[in-house]
Formats: C-alpha cells, structure tokens, sequence
C-alpha cells in the first residue's frame, strides 16, 4: 500500500467551501478599506534572513522557516548557519518596515497600507493552528495624531460589520496608562516587561492568579499589594469619558489620557454602534508598542478577533528615519469561521448530463443558465446521483437541471427542479 | 550611509496601483470561474521536498529554493542534501496531483478545480521575470472526453473576455498528430522529444532553422526532407474542419483527428467568438501532454497569454490511479499589464483636511461620502499639494473636497471638485 500522501507537517489543503467564504471575507475586505483609501501593496513571501532577524520579531524569530542558498557545493558540508541565507516571512510587519524603506521616494505621506497575504511559523503543530495561515493587516504609516487610530479602526470595524460580524466590542488602552500605573505602584521600570507579561493572563488566570505568579517572580509585597488595590479600583471602569478627572493615578502621562479620550470621542461619531471601553487589563504581546493599544471582540466574548496600536520609531528602521506609525490586524483565522458563505444571487445550478453528450450543445445551454448571472455546474451523470446531489447542496447548489440525448441524437433539457439533499 | 534596501534578489514589490489592477483581474477571473462551477483550492505554499524532485517538473526542479530542517544542531556541519526537507512549489501541479491524493476520498469527480497562488523559480533575475510569480491554473480531473478541453476553452475564453481581452485566437493541435507526423516522415519514436525541442522553435528561426538545427543534430537527409514536404503541406492548413479527409498522413491516428474536430466544433457554439485554429507546428514544451493541446493568443499577435491540454496518466501518480485529465494556465504576469484599471464607478474622492482636524467630523464626512460607493481618502494638507495631487490622480482619484477648520473650530467642507494632474 502507498504510504499516506499529506500535505506538509503542520500545513494543510483549503477545500472548495472553505475557499470561497475565505475568498468571499477577503475581498469584502479589500473592498472596504480600499473604499478608505487605504492602499493594497504585497511584498515577497521570502525576505532576506538578516531582516528576519532583526530583532524586531520577538519570539516569532524562532520558528522561521529558512530558505537555502542556491548552488551549493553537494559534497562540502557546512554549519546551518552558512546553510542559509532567505527565511519565510512570519508577520506582515518586517516586509512592511522594508517596503517603507525599499520605496520611501513613492510614498505618499500618510502613507495607509493594506497587506493581506500567508505568513508562516513552524510551530509545534495543534489543533487548528497550522503553520501558513493568512494576516491582514492595515497601517498608516506618518501619521503621529489619533487621527491614525480613528482611521483604522473605524475601517476594520465596517469590514467586519459587512462581513455580518456585528455588534463587537472595542477594548482601549494605552502603553503610558500601563507604565504610569507600575511607576505608581513603585515597579522599576526594567521590571515593567516581566510585570506585564504577567497581567496579560488576568484573563486566563485571573487577579488571584496574576498576584502570585508575581510574588514567585519574586517582586516585593508592597508594590504587589499596590498593584492589586490599583487593579481592583480600575478593573470596574469600563466609560472612556470617565478615566480623566483622577480616575487614573497621577504617574499616568495627561497625553496618554487625552489620546485615548480623542480616539472614544471620534469612534462615537465615525463609528457610532461601536462599543468602545477602557480596559486596563489589556496589554497586547508585542514589547514594540508606544501609545494607544487596543482588541476588538464579537458581542458574544471570547477572543479578540483583531487587534493592534500604535509603534511609533519601528516601521522606520530599515531606512533610518524616525516615523510614526499605528497598524490593526484582523485576525482573519479566527474569523473566517464566522462568516457565511457567500450566496449565489441568481442560485446555482447543477446542469446533469449523460457522458459522451453533445458538448456545444451543453456549453450553450450552460451558458444561457449563466447569462441570468447563476453559478451552472456541469455534472456528469452517476450511477448513484445522491451523494453527488448531498456534495453539490454543501456546495450551495440549489437547483438541478437534467440533460438527456433523445432518440434524434439531440439534446434535452427538463425544467430546473430543486435540488435536495439527502 | 545605510546599505540598500530592497527585496530579496530576483523578488519585487507590488506597489500600489499595480496590485490594484491585480485583484481586481484575480476577482473577476475567480468569479467567471466560479460560475462555471469550477472549485476553488489552495494547497500551501510549501511541499515536501521528495515530491518536488519527483520527475513530474522537467527543469523547474532545478530552479528549487530548499527549505531547511528545523531544530538542526548549530555546530554541526552537514551536507546540503541532508539539510533540507520542503520546498518552495515551481509550479500548481505538482501540489494539484498531491491534492487529488490527498483528498481523494472527498473529490466529487469529474473534479473542476481552480488554483491561484504564488510560486517560486530560483531562476537567473531577468527583465520582467521573478523569482516569485502568480499562476492561474485549471483543471478537470476524471473526465476523459473532449467535453474537459471544452469546458476549460470556454471559461476562460470567457474570464479573459471580461477583463476586456476580446478577439483572441485558440491554436490548437495533438501529442497524437505530431507523433503520427513524425513518425510517417521516418523518426524512431525515441527522437520524437528531440525533434520537437527544434520543431517549437520553428516561430523564432523559421523552417529554415528548423531543418539545419535537425541536421546538425545528426538527423538523416530523408527524414528531414519528408519533415519539409510535411511542414511545408501543413503549415497553411487552419481550418480544423478541413484536417480530416487525409490532409494529415496516414500515420496521425484517426482518433486525434475526431478529438479536435469535436472541440473546434463545440467551441464554435459555445464560444462563437473565439478564433480557433488548427496549428501543426504547436508542440508546448512539457513532455508529459497527452492528447489535444491548445495556446490562447490575443488579436494583436504575440506570445501566447494562456495555454494546456490533456495531461492523462500524470495527476494520479501520487494516489496511484489513472486518471485522465486536462488543464488551462492563464499567463497572469503577461496579461495583468494589458487589463484596465478597475474603475470606481461613484468615483473616488480626495478628502484634503488640516493636520490636527477634528477626527469625528472628519471621518463623518468620509462616512457621508462613502455612502453613495464612492471611494475617500484622506489626505493631510500639505505646503505642495501638487505632487501629491498627482499622485492621486495616477491612483484613479477624479475629485477632491477641502476641509478647513473655522473660526470657532469647526469643521467645514467644501463642494467637490475636479482633481487635476499637473
């Protein structure tokens, strides 16, 4: 027996239903935030090792998967390290930071980004997480005012709600909020890292769970003890319009306040059935983050299904200059499951026909099906037509249309009839 | 000063304008095929690398990038066979022949799938050719009469017509019509694949050059002049209504003959507004064709924008069935230049507004002009609004409104206006 053909560890085949609702999403959004005036580039899947690892990947760096050199001697062996010398792209983020640099002369400042393509990571595989999956990402590169912010989120919240993804849930903070609020309960500012990732599990291990993993990082009673009192007066306040006026501790910075109090007060009149909260709770992974930050969840919880801020000095890098920029990214995975697939407005026809038929006949006939702008599938006919028939209902197929050769030799066609599964 | 900044050698950037363009061509040709009922797949990016290097990819395969083994002991060395274990895919049929292994259980045969995805040649950087490029695929599997060739001819007849490319031509041709041919001029089965390496190039170096690369490939004088007197017969020979009734030799068997007379006769009906010629000298390059083979052509002449044919035996090797099957390319990179812009048919809208402006009224304004389909960037105020203007105009912007802030910091509008080019 042949031994199992798969696709690629960790890697998997997009079936036909699936396809088209990802396809569908994709251009719904593309479509939107082109309507914004944001601007689709795509940049290789490949960049150069030494961009990748940069540094600025964070622990993605780590599950690269690196492309060898070309023209390599066959029988002279080398260490990895010289084995190499292009990697598969793991975010949208280093290939954006040098597309900025590659084509800084055509940028037209502000310049607003939309990147949609595979990224790859080889991590350990699990239950469906795979190692190429899709980003999108927006950006809008030398804007330093909240108008960025507003931007992006007001876009990606029309995309989702044209994708039926409704009644969802804007979650903001800020970096200087989180860093004023340790200042103030007297963590050390080298320690703000480690405190961090550790109140970024409240929501998995909740206050309890967060004070002692940071007793057993061995930080000191009396900041800990400040920290929950701060933690308990703030996990409540949820109004944006409520956190000025002392709600917040004076080591928070004024201009953090008043840029998350802009971008609620915007988001109230560009997207108005948006719910927008504070949550100070919410620190988002990536260290690279300098201002305002923020998730964005369905109505129903659970995870957030986009997120992003703003990571002013980054996106400049590679070209050396100092630009400000702010990005949202869709997390298109976890959405994609949630949208329906898209419908067939003229319906979908399943067009039988013996094998061996009269092929210009049934092309014509396919074809003036098709003119009233339905979806007409040419299906052989089987011996046992029901699993066919089940497999072309999953597939959006509504009607069937049978062909027939009658005694002339000339094609026939019934009436179309609703196609039923079993 | 900072080292150049550019894409990986060989690969490029997609700016802007371009990517536009195509999207757009990606949808409607996803959509003309969908409507034909044609499946949409994806396979990753990425196959294992013993399947790469399976013989299916003729010289491609020497064009690999290799992906490397993860977790490899940095300090030691190693051969660069041992190194790698996935690749990059040259092209979608190899991924499609493992597909059909793969999911072998849920194919709904005849399966009609579409493939449309980056893939990678580590060829040497020319003019207009990269390293990483998009395919266009497809392909009908399990269907062994002309009704596939058909049905390929047609669809995409049909998506290339949407996009504008109208009063193209199909050549067509057969594996069994050149082997006949060469076979009745006396050629030992074994020099076919040679002879007709020579006999493609006949559009480049004329019968002429044919005949003397023939001969200098060592060829005897008999075969080579019954090759003239055959070539010099058929060359003028179109009309595949006319290649019956002994017009080809005895030696094409009768059978191919009927195949494309089925087809050119079908594709009248069904595609009465294709070109379909027969053409004697079309041999396409893969050796693995088994049957009809057929170019697609423009008007205006020139290379051909879409080709394929019967590719029996070949799709089932992974799983191990024989099964027959055809398949279509669009050359995407050759046609993409040749598509209009889309165009947006509310217009599209420069939103001029000063740095610093209110961003709810702001994007309000954006909103209310969104309404009616229009698409509405906006752009900061600049000192030199010109260039940027310019740049605006080159991106299909027609219009533009001023937001300025007033007395009593409100913001105001402006009616819209016609947006020039310098």
């Amino acid at each position: 027996m042949a031994s199992k053909v798969v696709p690629a560890r960790g890697m998997r085949d997009v079936l036909p239903v699936e396809k088209a609702r990802r396809e569908h999403a994709l251009h719904v959004i593309r479509e939107v935030y082109r309507s914004f005036g944001f601007d689709e580039v795509e940049t290789p899947v490949v960049e150069e090792l030494s961009r990748l690892e940069s540094g600025q990947g964070g622990e993605n760096e780590k599950m690269l998967f690196k492309v060898m050199r070309r023209g390599l001697a066959a029988d002279e062996p080398l260490l990895p390290a010289d084995a190499a010398d292009l990697g598969l792209r793991f975010d949208l983020t280093v290939p954006l930071t040098r597309y900025v640099a590659t084509n800084a002369a055509t940028l037209r400042m502000p310049f607003k980004a939309v990147q949609i393509g595979p990224v790859f990571r080889a991590e350990r595989p699990q239950k469906g997480r795979y190692r190429q999956f899709v980003q999108c990402d927006i950006d809008i590169v030398g804007e330093a005012g909240t108008l960025a912010e507003v931007e992006l989120v007001t876009a990606t919240h029309t995309a989702l709600s044209r994708l039926g993804l409704t009644g969802t849930t804007l979650r903001l903070n800020d970096r200087g909020v989180l860093t004023g609020l340790l200042n103030g309960c007297g963590f050390a500012e080298t320690d703000h890292g480690s405190v961090l990732i550790t109140v970024d599990k409240l929501d998995k291990i909740a206050l309890d769970g967060v004070l002692a993993e940071l007793r057993a990082k061995g930080f000191g009673e009396e900041q800990v003890a400040a920290l929950e009192k701060a933690l308990t007066d703030l996990l409540p306040l949820r109004d944006v319009a409520r956190i000025g006026d002392g709600a917040l501790p004076s080591t928070v910075p004024a201009t953090s306040i008043a840029n998350l109090q802009e971008i609620a007060a915007a988001l109230a009149v560009s997207a108005p059935d948006l719910n927008v909260e504070f949550d100070v709770t919410l620190v988002r992974g990536m260290g690279y983050y300098t201002g305002p930050i923020f998730e964005m969840s369905l109505a129903t919880g659970g995870s957030s299904i986009a997120g992003g801020g703003r990571y002013d000095n980054m996106v400049g890098r590679f070209s050396g200059r100092d630009l400000p920029a702010a990005g949202f990214s869709i997390g298109f995975e976890r959405i994609v499951d949630e949208i329906a697939l898209p419908t067939d407005p003229a319906g979908a026809v399943a067009l039988v026909h013996p094998a061996g038929a009269d092929a210009g006949a049934l092309l014509r006939k396919q074809q003036e099906l098709r003119a009233g702008g339905a979806r007409v599938a040419l299906v052989r006919q089987a011996k046992r037509m029901q699993p066919l028939f089940d497999a072309l209902v999953a597939e959006g197929y509504t009607r069937v249309v049978r062909a027939r050769t009658n005694d002339e030799g000339v094609l026939e066609f019934s009436e179309p009839s609703e196609l039923s599964a079993s």
